[in-house]
C-alpha cells in the first residue's frame, strides 16, 4: 500500500541482502521512519518492543530474524539459541513460533554452509505467502463490498475496528484488503474507523494507512458505532481476528463483540476476515474456552499523543489513584456473524462453514 | 457526598450571603478546588466555560446568577438583561431556561425592592429540590442492589456510563444515588465505570467522585462493558439520561445504547435513573424523534491529561489530517431498559408504565 504516494511493505530486504528494512510503527502515526535489522538481536528488540507488531508481521521479521542469525552462526547450536531467543520476544503471537519452526524445519537438515541463503530465501517466500493471502482475503471480500455499491448506487460505508490493516501484515492487510481493493479498483468507500481504546490503534494506524494510501475514512469513538448503526450510516462491519474457533466464534480486540450486537440488531451485514492460520480447530465454543489476557491498567489510564511542540508525550486522563481493568479481545459468539472472509473465500461462521471452505479438516 | 473526607455540595451560597461558591470542576480530576462566584456575569462565564456542568447543576448556578443580577439591578430591565444573558449561557441545557423562568415567575410581581432576597431564597430551594429528587431517586433505586446483595452474598457488581454523579447535581447525583445510599448503608457494592470517550466524564469525573467518598470502583474502557457481562462479571447497568420519552425511550450519553444491547443478550438487567423533569411527554420514539448534537471532531482527535510534571496538556491522538465525527448521545430504545428509577419510584420502560408513577400525565 502507499504512503506519500510511494508503495510500500511493512518490510523488505535491503538492495544488498545485507539486512531487512521496517517501517518504525512505534513512531506512527506522528512520523513515518524506517529501520534497518542487521542481526538477530535488533529483530528480537524490534518484535518486543512492538517496532513491529500484528501477528502475521512479527511472523515476517522473525523469520528474518532466525535468517540473519544463521548469516553469523550457522550451526545447530546457533540455530537453537536464535530459535529460543526470538520465540521469547512476543509470548503469546502464534505466528511468531510458526515463522520461525517453519525456517527451522527448512534449514535444519542442510549443509551449515547452505543455510543462511536458504532461511533468507524461505523468510521472502513467508513474506510473499503472507501478501498473497491478505490478496485472496481481499478478492474474496470484493463482492460484498460491490453488491452494496451496486444496490445503494453510493459510497460504501464500512466500520472496523481496531488495525486489521496492512501494517499488521506485511502488505494488504485481513479486514482492510477488500477495501482497499474496492478503492483501488474504483468502487467508491468510506471507512468508519473505530479509535479502538486503549490503545488506539483504529485512530493512530488504521486511520493513518487509510489516510496515506488516499481511502475515505472518518475516526469515531468505540462509542459511536451503535448510533450510526441505527441510523443507517453503516452498510457493512469488516473486523479481523486473533483466533476463530471451528465453529466460527471470533476472539478479536475489545469491544468487536459490542459492534457485532449493534449490527445484529440493525440488521447491519458483520464480516470477519482472517487468514486461515487464524483459525483454532481445536475448540468450539470461545466464550468458554479462550482465555482473554488481561493487560497493565495503565493502557487505560494513560494515553500517548504529540503536544503542540511535536514532541510525543504520555498524559494521566483518570482520576489519581483510581484502579483500572484491562482486558485486552473479546469473544464475539458465531451466531452474530455474518459470514467469515478467508483465503479460501467467504464461508458462513459455523462449523459447516468452515467444513465447505476446509474439506480437509472435516475429515479431521 | 464526601471529598476528602469533608462533605460537599457543587454549589452552596457563601456564609455571609454575599456570592455563591461552587467546585472548579474544569480543574478535575487533576487539582480540586473551589471558585466564588460574585455576580451575574461570572455565574455566566462558570456556565459556559463548564466551571460547574450537569444540567441540575447548570440550572442551580443560573438561579443563584440571576439572583446575584437582582442584587444589583431590581429593575424590570435588569432582570429581562440578566435572564436573556444567563439563559445563552449553554445554548440545549433545558435546566437552564426553567431555573431562570422559576426565578423570574417568583421575582417579577415583586416590588422592586424584595426581590434579590426573595430570588435569592428560591434558588436556595431550587438546589434543596434538586437534592430531594436525587435522595428520592436513591431511595427508589437501593432495593434493586439490596436485593442483588441479599441473592449473591458479595458485592454488587454495577457498570455506570459517563458521569450521572453528584458532580452533575448539587448532591447525590441520579444514577449514582443509589449506589451512594447503598454505600453508605453498609451493602457491598463496586462499581465498574466507563471510561466515556471522547470527553472521558467517567474516568475523569465519575471515578474522582467515588474515589473521594470511598466507593470501591474500577475504570474500563468503553469497549470492555460487553466483555464483562459475557463473563457475568456486572449484575445490573445504572445510568442517566438526558432526555427520556413518553413511552420510556432514553437518550444519554453516546454508548449507553451499546451496553444496553450486551444487558439485554446477556440478561443484566440495565436501569435508567431520572428526575421526572428529564421526562420529554411531547414525543415517543426517540431514535427518530431525537436530534442528537454533533460536536467538534477534536474531542475524538486529542486528550487532555496531566504530564508526570503535573501540567494539564492536550496531545493529539491521532493520525494528522484523518477527520473525525463526533455524536454526543444515542438513543436506548424502551425495549432494551429494565425499568426507569425516578423521583417516584421505579417503572417500566413504557407508556404505561410511565402513566402508573404520573397518573396526572394520563389526564394530558
Amino acid at each position: 500500500m502507499k504512503i506519500e504516494g510511494r508503495a510500500f511493505r511493512t518490510i523488505w530486504p535491503s538492495a544488498d541482502g545485507a539486512c531487512v528494512e521496517v517501517i518504525d510503527q512505534t513512531l506512527l502515526p506522528h512520523r513515518f521512519a524506517t529501520r534497518s535489522i542487521k542481526n538477530s538481536e535488533e529483530a528480537f528488540t524490534a518484535i518486543a518492543t512492538m517496532v513491529v507488531r500484528g501477528a502475521p508481521l512479527i511472523g515476517a521479521a522473525a523469520a528474518y530474524g532466525l535468517a540473519l542469525a544463521l548469516k553469523g552462526d550457522p550451526s545447530d547450536a546457533g540455530l537453537e539459541s536464535a530459535y529460543r531467543r526470538l520465540a521469547s520476544a512476543r509470548p503469546t503471537a502464534v505466528n511468531l513460533r510458526h515463522a520461525l519452526e517453519d525456517i527451522r524445519a527448512h534449514v535444519a537438515h542442510l549443509p551449515i554452509g547452505e543455510r543462511a541463503a536458504t532461511a533468507w530465501r524461505r523468510a521472502a517466500e513467508i513474506c510473499e505467502e503472507d501478501v498473497e493471502n491478505c490478496r485472496l482475503i481481499g478478492e474474496a471480500g470484493l463482492p460484498l463490498i460491490e453488491e452494496i455499491h451496486r444496490r445503494t448506487g453510493r459510497p460504501v460505508n464500512i466500520l472496523t475496528h481496531c488495525n486489521a490493516g496492512w501494517l499488521a501484515t506485511v502488505d494488504w492487510g485481513t479486514a482492510t484488503a477488500p477495501i482497499y481493493m474496492a478503492h483501488d479498483r474504483g468502487v467508491p468507500v468510506h471507512v468508519f474507523v473505530d479509535e479502538t481504546r486503549p490503545r488506539n490503534q483504529g485512530a493512530a494506524l488504521t486511520a493513518y494507512e487509510l489516510g496515506q494510501h488516499g481511502a475515505p475514512h472518518t475516526i469515531i469513538v468505540d462509542n459511536a458505532g451503535g448510533h450510526l448503526m441505527q441510523h443507517g450510516r453503516i452498510d457493512i462491519v469488516i473486523v479481523g481476528a486473533d483466533r476463530v474457533t471451528a465453529r466460527g466464534d471470533a476472539a478479536n480486540k475489545i469491544g468487536t463483540y459490542l459492534k457485532a450486537l449493534a449490527a445484529k440488531a440493525n440488521g447491519v451485514p458483520f464480516y470477519v476476515a482472517l487468514p486461515q492460520t487464524t483459525i483454532d480447530w481445536t475448540i468450539e465454543d470461545g466464550v468458554k474456552e479462550i482465555e482473554i489476557e488481561e493487560r497493565d491498567g495503565a493502557e487505560v489510564t494513560t494515553m500517548t499523543g504529540r503536544l503542540d511542540s511535536g514532541e510525543v508525550a504520555r498524559v494521566a486522563i483518570a482520576a489519581p489513584g483510581s484502579p483500572a481493568l484491562n482486558p485486552a479481545f473479546d469473544v464475539t459468539p458465531a451466531e452474530l456473524i455474518t459470514g467469515l472472509i478467508t483465503d479460501r473465500g467467504v464461508a458462513p461462521a459455523s462449523r459447516e462453514g468452515l467444513a465447505s471452505l476446509f474439506p480437509e479438516r472435516r475429515a479431521a
